[in-house]
Formats: C-alpha cells, sequence, structure tokens
C-alpha cells in the first residue's frame, strides 16, 4: 500500500496528512458550504461525504453541497438519507435526493453548468469552506491531478479555504496528462480564452493549489458508479437515423463537410444512442466538444469515426468502462478533459460553432423545450449544460421519444409546462416520428412543421384542433389560455393525456 | 450638393450609380430577401423602402426584410400598409407592422440579435439578395461608412449580391471614425474577438466591400426618427432608486468596485430611466457595453459619470439628439459603434462581465420573465439583445413596473404567459416597490422574495394563497396548472386581474 502511494503522493510533506474519511470528515461543520468533485457520476468523492452522512446521525449536521453536476449512486441518496443536504447545486439526478427535493426538504439550485464558478468566484453565491477532491495522484508542488472528471474540482480546490483529497486507487494512474486545467482571469482584465479547436490545449494538467490548503487525505478503493442508460431501442434507432438524414441534407447543400462541426451530446438514453447513430453514417473525421463523454464517444472512436473528444467527464456502462480505463493508452492522445466552466463556456461554443443535441422531456407546438420539471413542478435533474450550449451553439437540436409512459404522455403538447430552451434557442426537434426544421420559421409556421412531422397519433389531430381554435383568437403565437394546459392536467386527473 | 457630395462619395467611379429611389429600387424584385441598416429607429434606409411601397401598389412584390433591430417611424409601417413584408426579422417595434403579425399577415421571426447574421454565414436562413445602406460616405476605396448604427449593415453588405447605398446628408461626416467594423472569420478557424475593454477598437472605421457590388447611390436627407421614450416618472425613478441603493450594498460587500463592471441596458422607457438613475449616484468611471444608447447615455457623460460607452446604434429624443448630433465631436472619443454581433456577442459579455439591465412585461414568481407577448400571444416587440445580455452576462436584471393598465394587470404572476428568460437567467427582479435579489436561490425561496418586494396589493396577498394552495400538490417548483393563467384569462373576458 505505502509503495503503491510512492506514486499517488508524490510531496512527502503531504504523507502525514493520511487519514481515515471520518476524521478527514470532522473539517467540516454544520452549516458550511462544501464544494465537492463529480461530474455525472464520474470521479466523485466516494468516502467523505458517506462519513459526512454517518456523523449526522448523532449530530447536527446541514451544509450546502455544490459539486460539478450529478454524482455517483450513493452519495446524494445516502446524504439525503441522513438529512445532511440543506442546500444543493448545480446539476443531480439521484432518485432519493429528488424526492427530496419535490418535498421542498432540501433547497435545489439548479444552474447552467459554465456559471457556478463565475458565481463563486465573483462572491455572489456563498464561499467554499472546504473541498474534497478525487484524484488519482498529487503532484511534487503538491498539485492535484483529478480523475475522470473535472468539473468544478479545479476552481473548488482553489476558491476554498481547505482541502480534502481522496486518492483514488482504482484510477489508473495513466489518466495522468488527460486534463487540461484553464481558470479564466479575474475581470476586469480577463483575457480570451485561447482554445481555437476542441484538440487544443490551453492549461495545466493538473490543479495548482497551495499544498499547506491540503488539510487531509483519504485512500479509496471504491469505483465510479457506472451508467445508467439503456441500450439503442427501436425508437432511438429512428431519432437517430432522421438526425444523419438531416445532416445528409445540410452536407449536399454546402452548409457543412462531411466532418459536420464539433458536437455536444446530452445525457441520458437518448443522446447516446443519437450519437451511436454515427457510426452507420457517411460522416467522418468528426469531432465532439461535450461536457459527459458516454459510451457512444468511444464506440465512435472505435469505428473510425471520430478524432477527437473534449469533454469535463468520462462516464461509462460497465461493461465499457472496463474496456475504456483498461485500455485508456489506446484513446488518450484523442481525448481532454477540462474544467465545465471552459466546456461550456458561451465564447468557446460560439467560436468553434456547435452541434448541440439535447434531450427535452417535452416540447410545444411553438418550439420551446422542457428539459426538467415533469408535468411543470416535478424536478427531474435539472437544466445541467443543455442551456450554455443551446443558447450559444451554431445548430441546437433537441430529441425526445414522440410519447412517454405507454403513450399516455405525448411528449409535444399545445404549451409546455415549464420552459428551459425558448424557441429562440431551438432549431430542430426530433422524434422517432421525424425531424421539424425550425430555422427561419415564424411561430405559427413551426407550429405546422412539428405537428406534422414529430407528433403520434392521436394527439397530432388534437393539436390541429388546438391551433385552429386557438387561431381564432389571433396573435403571433396562438394560444387558448385556459387550455393550453388541458393535457397536462388531465394526465393528472385521469392518468392519461388521451381523450377518454 | 455636387460639392458637397465630393466628400461624401470619394471613389469617382461610383458617382454615375447616383440615382432616384425608384430606380434603385428596381434591383429589388418580387421574393428577394432584403437586408436593411437600422437598428432601434437610428441609421435606416429611408428612401428606397419607401419607393418600394409605392411600387407594390401596383405590382406584385413581397419580399423577406431582415434589418438589424427596429426602423424609423415610416419604413416598417409604409411596407406593412403596402404588403410587401412577407416575413420579417429579427425584430420591430412598430404599431402597424405589430398589428399584421398579430393578425398572422406577416411571418415574423424574431431572434437573439446577435445571431442572424451568425444564420446568414452559415447558410442557415435564405441568403440576401440586395442590402440597403445608409451611409455618410463611401470611401476612396469604395468602403460604406454607416451613420447613428450600424446593426448587422456590415454583414448584409458583405454577405449581399447586391448593395444599395443612400447617403443622409443630413448625417454629420463627423460621425466618420466611430464605428468599428469586426466580421469573424468562418469557422472552423475562427480566432477570439481580441476585445478585452469596451473601448477596445478591433476593426476597420467602414465597411469594406468590392466596390462594385454597389448598384446605386440614393441621396437623402430625411433625418432619422427620434425616440418616443417617456421622462423618467415617480415609479420609474423608484426602481433606478432600488437599483442604486443594490449597489452600494454589492460594493459595501466588496463584490463591486464604485465603478461597478460595464453595463447593458435595455430598449425603452424603463431602461432609459433605470441609467438616468445612475447620475445621483456614488458610482464613478462607469462603462457602457450596449447595445442602444439612449438619452440617459449622454446624460451620464454630462454629468461626468459615465468614461466610456459601446453600442450598436445611438437613438435619441429629439431635443436630445440636436444637442448630441450637432456637437458629436464632443463625445466622439468615449463612444464606439459596433456590428450587433459583436455588441451583442457571447463571448464579449461572458468576458467583460456585463451587468445586464433590460425589461420585462410580466415575470412571475419563480422568476422566469416574458418580454414580448402580451397575455401568452400578442407580439409587442421582441425579445431583441435582452436573451444575449440575459444568459452570459455577470449579473442579469429585469426591470419592470408591479402593475400596468392603471392597475388592472399586475406584471408580477403565478405564471407568465410566454417565457423569453427562464429562472436561470433572472439574477435580480426590480419594480417601484422593491428589489428581489434571487441569486442562489431555490424556486420557492424566490417566490417567497418576489412577493414580499416586488408586488403591489391586493396581488400581493393574492399570490400568497396561489402559493400556499400550489404547495398542497408539492414539487420542486409549485403550481396549479389549471390555475395558473386564470389572471391572464380573467383579465381577457373582464379587463381586470382583479378579483370582483
Ligand atoms: C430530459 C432527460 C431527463 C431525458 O433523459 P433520457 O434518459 O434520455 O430520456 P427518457 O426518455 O428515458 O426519459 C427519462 C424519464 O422521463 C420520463 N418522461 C419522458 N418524457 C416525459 C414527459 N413528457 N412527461 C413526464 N415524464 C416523461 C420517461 O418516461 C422516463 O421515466 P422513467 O425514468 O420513469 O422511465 C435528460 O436528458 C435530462 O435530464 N436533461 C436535462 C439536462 C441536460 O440536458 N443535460 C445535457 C447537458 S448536461
Ligand atoms: C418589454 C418592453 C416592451 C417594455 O418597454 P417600456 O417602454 O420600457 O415599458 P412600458 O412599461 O412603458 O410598457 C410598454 C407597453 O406595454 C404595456 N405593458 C406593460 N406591462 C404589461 C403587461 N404585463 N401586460 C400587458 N401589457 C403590458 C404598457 O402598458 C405599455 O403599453 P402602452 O404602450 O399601450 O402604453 C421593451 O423593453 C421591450 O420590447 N423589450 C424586449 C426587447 C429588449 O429587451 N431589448 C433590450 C435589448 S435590445
Amino acid at each position: 500500500m505505502l509503495d503503491a502511494l510512492q506514486n499517488r503522493i508524490r510531496l512527502p510533506a503531504l504523507k502525514d496528512r493520511i487519514t481515515s474519511a471520518e476524521s478527514a470528515a470532522q473539517w467540516i461543520h454544520d452549516g458550511m458550504t462544501v464544494g465537492m468533485s463529480g461530474f455525472t457520476r464520474a470521479g466523485d468523492a466516494k468516502e467523505v461525504p458517506l462519513a459526512l452522512a454517518e456523523r449526522a446521525l448523532s449530530q447536527q449536521l446541514k451544509i450546502t453541497l455544490m459539486t460539478g453536476a450529478s454524482l455517483g449512486d450513493n452519495v446524494d441518496k445516502t446524504l439525503t438519507e441522513a438529512g445532511v443536504l440543506a442546500r444543493r447545486m448545480p446539476f443531480q439526478s439521484d432518485p432519493v435526493l429528488r424526492a427530496a427535493i419535490n418535498r421542498g426538504e432540501v433547497m435545489y439550485i439548479d444552474q447552467h453548468l459554465s456559471e457556478t464558478v463565475e458565481m463563486l468566484r465573483t462572491r455572489q453565491i456563498a464561499p467554499i469552506d472546504v473541498a474534497i477532491i478525487e484524484a488519482i495522484a498529487i503532484t511534487e508542488s503538491g498539485a492535484i491531478i483529478p480523475t475522470s472528471s473535472i468539473g468544478n474540482s479545479a476552481s473548488f480546490a482553489i476558491l476554498a479555504d481547505k482541502v480534502i483529497v481522496e486518492i483514488n486507487m482504482t484510477q489508473s494512474l495513466e489518466l495522468e496528462g488527460l486534463h487540461d486545467i484553464f481558470i479564466p482571469k479575474h475581470r476586469p482584465h480577463r483575457e480570451p480564452v485561447p482554445l481555437m479547436y476542441p484538440s487544443d490545449r490551453i492549461g495545466t494538467t493538473a490543479i495548482e493549489i497551495p499544498p499547506e490548503k491540503i488539510v487531509a487525505i483519504v485512500i479509496t478503493d471504491k469505483r465510479d458508479s457506472s451508467s445508467t442508460i439503456l441500450p439503442p431501442d427501436s425508437e432511438t434507432a429512428a431519432i437517430a437515423g432522421h438526425l444523419v438524414e438531416f445532416f445528409k441534407e445540410e452536407v449536399r447543400l454546402g452548409r457543412l463537410t462531411n466532418s459536420l462541426m464539433p458536437m455536444q451530446a446530452g445525457i441520458g438514453t437518448i443522446a447516446n444512442a443519437v450519437m451511436n447513430g454515427f457510426i452507420d453514417s457517411p460522416f467522418e473525421h468528426l469531432q465532439m466538444y461535450s461536457e459527459v463523454l458516454q459510451d457512444s464517444t468511444f464506440d465512435l472512436f472505435d469505428a473510425g469515426k471520430l478524432d477527437f473528444a473534449s469533454g469535463s467527464s468520462i462516464t461509462l456502462s460497465a461493461q465499457k468502462g472496463k474496456e475504456v480505463f483498461g485500455n485508456i493508452g489506446k484513446y488518450k492522445d484523442r481525448l481532454i478533459l477540462r474544467p465545465q466552466e471552459i466546456s461550456n463556456h458561451p465564447e468557446v461554443i460560439r467560436r468553434l460553432g456547435i452541434i448541440a443535441i439535447n434531450t427535452a422531456l417535452e416540447a410545444d407546438i411553438y418550439g420551446n423545450v422542457n428539459s426538467t420539471h415533469v408535468l411543470g413542478t416535478h424536478m427531474m435533474n435539472g437544466i445541467g449544460g443543455s442551456g450554455d450550449f443551446a443558447r450559444n451553439a451554431y445548430l441546437s437540436i433537441f430529441a425526445t421519444k414522440s410519447i412517454a409512459k405507454g403513450g399516455k404522455i405525448s411528449s409535444i403538447v399545445p404549451m409546455v409546462s415549464h420552459v428551459d430552451h425558448n424557441e429562440h434557442d431551438v432549431d430542430i426537434i426530433v422524434t422517432e416520428i421525424g425531424l421539424a426544421d425550425l430555422r427561419g420559421l415564424a411561430p405559427i409556421e413551426r407550429a405546422r412543421v412539428i405537428i406534422n412531422q414529430c407528433v403520434a397519433e392521436p394527439y397530432r389531430q388534437m393539436l390541429r384542433d388546438y391551433v385552429t381554435e386557438a387561431q381564432q383568437r389571433g396573435g403571433h403565437t396562438p394560444h387558448i389560455l385556459e387550455k393550453a394546459f388541458e393535457w397536462h392536467t388531465r394526465f393528472r386527473e385521469t392518468g392519461t393525456m388521451l381523450l377518454s
């Protein structure tokens, strides 16, 4: 163990900071703000949070917890069950935490993922007291080398008073060199982010902080939780098929070349399946400039379709995780992990001209998208980075299956019950039925295209009837406000959006 | 006249392109896409559009019209009345055109103002056939020097097949040197926008195009329409007062210095009044990085409060217009006009750390903002640049009076009837009643602060009742969907949102 640690803690003076999770957790007091590593299940701190939860069973202990994005299987769940979470930001996807949020017990602030550290840096939200960062190693100078994600870890460590490092022995030392840590300067003298291509390296490979801030080091051999995405099915394959056809046509029209533009893909089953669709496509030399690199990224590498992928985390299924992390050398020169502030930076997204592919829970006939709130009220996960990308992208695509819950829910509704992405930020809506190209269309034209292209019967006819009735009332964006949510209320009352 | 023209058309070969508006208008055919200068009433083409309207009385003539933003008093009105406008983008504010849009007669595509030329450049929307650009002069090399706005003029001229120039003799030649034309390169080799401070000059002072593209030159002496904003009143003064107090507190907390951060202010009466409020404030050496420079910009210069202002247009009241344009030398070294793609560029907005102050028609208890659609259906003006700024700003503020139409409308409602700016993009809501600081708050906390700080009675109690009832149903963002728009439908049916 100590031998193995030689390479993991390279600044000898830090060796005496090695301690148990319980004693490391003593640095955290009731009322503190804690910043933890972790981005969509990858690279989360795995020991200290559980020790915190344990302590909370016998002590008053409530914290504000900030992370990169969602954490692995146990962390948010255990912290929630122990009542540790007073506030949580900027993203989560845990069923137990989600339920507590929806009961109003945890104050959840979901944010554009590029913004959290800007708000911290400018002291617009409570400062980080303690940061807990998972690492493969600490360098000779005391710099922290992250694991399978960066997320907000770099800025958390830089801004925190005290830093706890969890050295994860299961995360290969070969990950060293994968990361590219670039932190924008304080304003008003901030320079451009000097990144012109997804493969540009602009920073350091480790998080540089004064080593004396590292107050505790915990050793773990717990693995990242694997991703929970489901394999592609016939509907997600159809969605991918429509997108491939769309891009072929864009190439034919001379708007894109065969290598398209750098692509971002959202989280979840649908986004992963869509990216998988590019394997059997004529496109080549693709690049990704995304947040989460899912299984499909590596499938695309293996298929020879993808030249480079930049992200903020690598989140894989159990099987894929073994293949990739067991053989990371094979991919390393085609991969970069960045702070989420940079992976999601409006500046870089606009400059590179990203094709952004995100997922909707529901969309409406005018092109507004709800990605977060079931029936307008209950939080699913959060907006994540989808808003950073959709607003600033070259092309903003939203995918969803046309129906949910066995057809009792139509994912295309008269009016979305919550707006995460408005009509201005949505260029394409695609379902397994078809694809609606909304570029340059007025609302009423968008309604026609979306209804014709994307909606399953009998909802298609129901939407046509809604529009016809709404048009009697006039307006640029015709609606009958007292009926706009009738489908949602019917589902709530009868269990289906269908008319009986 | 010819003498005066000597300085106005400096490339002799172009002199024979001088023609009448009628004959210049002959270059425009039915079905074409026309790009015209003009940004919030400033620097619009004033002759050829009217000639087009005239011709449309006797000929089938329908066009897609793109501009920077809104035009002066006559242009959109006359074109609408003549039935010339098939499609219109990306912004307008004309009552006659607005009515036609709301009758469904003109297809209106309102867009984030930074995005129109990106979509043109990448050929995602119909290409510009003819550009009509107002100029103070054409240089020796055939470059076009714009007048009181730049808007999209530079890219329209660069991308169009043919260019018509309107030389406006009422616009002073002293404006030469005010403009800074920078056009981002085509991707995938685009470089950073090399702008670090509002006062940075990064481009040329004229729009460089091959002179042979200039097919006609029309001479005019029609003046810009003056702005229609109303003077500050007690309510807008109260709004400004709350903001000044807020910023004082931010300075006290060490989050801002006394010169704050570069400010953007939206269009209209409220935004202008808010900026006026900074005259009697302790802040100094302010800077603006905005779109429209309204009267208040020059009042702030005169008060010694403002060091520099960057915008895309100068839109002034009649009186202020005389003072400023009659004496432009006084201000010229503290002013820059830029293409709207640069004034509104996400990259620059995020880098500079803009304080964005925009106006809402209505906001809801959770912090969503409607800036465009009256009662969710009828277009007012358009989203303009507010989305470019609000999403990418350091701090995003929305101002509105707490009531409209003599109190029959509450500007704070249970749920906005249209979402232009969602909860993630709104940091501060301010009305004459008070200011709600929403940073770092969860939805239910935002509701409490907004209701307590911003709402007039009796609406305040009505909103409290709504929240109490909604909370019975649970959820992160409690709503009663079947009642969410009850206030709007009551107004529609009874003429007031108040309960009888
Ligand atoms: C929207 C999102 C939840 C979709 O996830 P997904 O796994 O691809 O989609 P699925 O179709 O499998 O739907 C997930 C669940 O939502 C349900 N659902 C889908 N549409 C629904 C609707 N209109 N109403 C209610 N529930 C719906 C599904 O039934 C499924 O429920 P289950 O988990 O009980 O089976 C997910 O992409 C997300 O959280 N997005 C927001 C953040 C984001 O976009 N990040 C990208 C950049 S970080
Ligand atoms: C929102 C906007 C219309 C407000 O303009 P303003 O002149 O400051 O605001 P006012 O309070 O005077 O309201 C303008 C009109 O809307 C009406 N109004 C205000 N709130 C309303 C509401 N909630 N419902 C219906 N009408 C409302 C007012 O009564 C007034 O009507 P009138 O013209 O018949 O008198 C204007 O700022 C806008 O168009 N914004 C969108 C674009 C933008 O933000 N650009 C900034 C960057 S370009």
